[in-house]
C-alpha cells in the first residue's frame, strides 16, 4: 500500500533523514521518501502490519506536524 | 575571545545541533550558540588554541556557508 503524507516543518536534509529514519524504523514500512520542496513523504507499507496512526505518531515524535 | 559568525542555511533544530556540536568539538572552543532566526553563531574561544579558519571549516564541513 502507498500513501503520501503531508508534513509541515521539514526544512533541510537533517529533517529528511529524521523523518525517513523514523518511518523506516517501523515494522511494516517498506520505504519512506521525503520531498522537502513539496513537504510530503511517500510511504510504502503493509497496512496489515502498520497503521496510519502509528506512522503519523512516528513523524510527530520527530517534531513535525502531519496533515493527512 | 568572542566572535559572531554569520552562517547561511541553518534552518532547524537539527542544524543548530550540528553546527554547535561541530564547533564544540574543536579544542579551544568554550561555547557555541546558534541563533536560527538571525543566522548567527556566537562563539567563545581561545584564539591561541583555535583559529577562525578552523572554526569556519568545521561549520562548512556540516554543509553551511560562513560569511565572516
Amino acid at each position: 500500500m502507498e500513501k503520501t503524507l503531508n508534513v509541515q516543518g521539514m526544512s533541510c536534509g537533517h529533517c529528511k533523514t529524521a523523518v525517513e529514519g523514523a518511518l523506516n524504523n517501523l515494522e511494516g514500512v517498506t520505504s519512506a521518501d521525503v520531498n522537502l520542496d513539496a513537504g510530503t513523504v511517500d510511504v510504502a507499507y503493509d497496512d496489515a502490519r502498520v497503521s496510519f496512526e502509528a506512522m503519523k505518531e512516528a513523524v510527530e515524535d520527530q517534531g513535525y506536524d502531519v496533515e493527512a
